[in-house]
């Protein structure tokens, strides 16, 4: 994944989702977390993702997406409700899960 | 700094920050950015902070407040600005920052 998501001009959607992992199974974490990148880029909508955790077990995702509607059937999505529900039960102490509209977007890159 | 923040009901606004670390001065950055911290949680408006960098340097810093105005006005502040044409000199390789507004937020904490 490159660090920084290439998304279009606004307006379109972000779904921030902070979380705290618990110590329970690393492994299986690790690969339904890789498969849930590689099955949201594939849905209707998806625009990108930027995603973080620290070796506190403190993570930060945000995904983009084009609209609301992409973001409700990417949610309602078998697979990734079976993973939700794994998260729920053994992965994370805590998560919270914010929709957003994201109305202006700017960067930078360092100049060679 | 709590991993997750207590924000209101939506609707309010976020400002996602994802940046990449140069190697420069990592005394100066870590300084710095706990004072931004510590500055932006004095401002009016401000309503949280979720922060998380990793071991390759990549960062997600997602702020929350309680409208545009106060997002431009803390982006003005001017010891922010210092702060900020730092960060484009010495600290960033590159970065994205997009405003956002929160229209939905939920959350799971493990019940103990």
């Amino acid at each position: 994944m490159e660090p920084l998501a290439h998304t279009p001009t606004p307006p379109y959607y972000a779904v921030v989702f902070t979380s705290v992992r618990s110590d329970a199974d690393p492994a299986g974490y690790e690969e339904t977390a890789a498969r849930m990148v590689e099955l949201a880029a594939r849905q209707p909508g998806y625009l990108g993702v930027e995603s973080v955790r620290d070796g506190n077990g403190v993570g930060i995702t945000v995904s983009y997406w084009s609209s609301l509607e992409a973001i409700r059937a990417w949610k309602a999505e078998a697979e990734h409700r079976l993973a939700q529900q794994a998260g729920r039960q053994r992965w994370y102490d805590c998560y919270r899960l914010r929709v957003c509209r994201v109305e202006d977007e700017y960067g930078f890159v360092r100049p060679r």
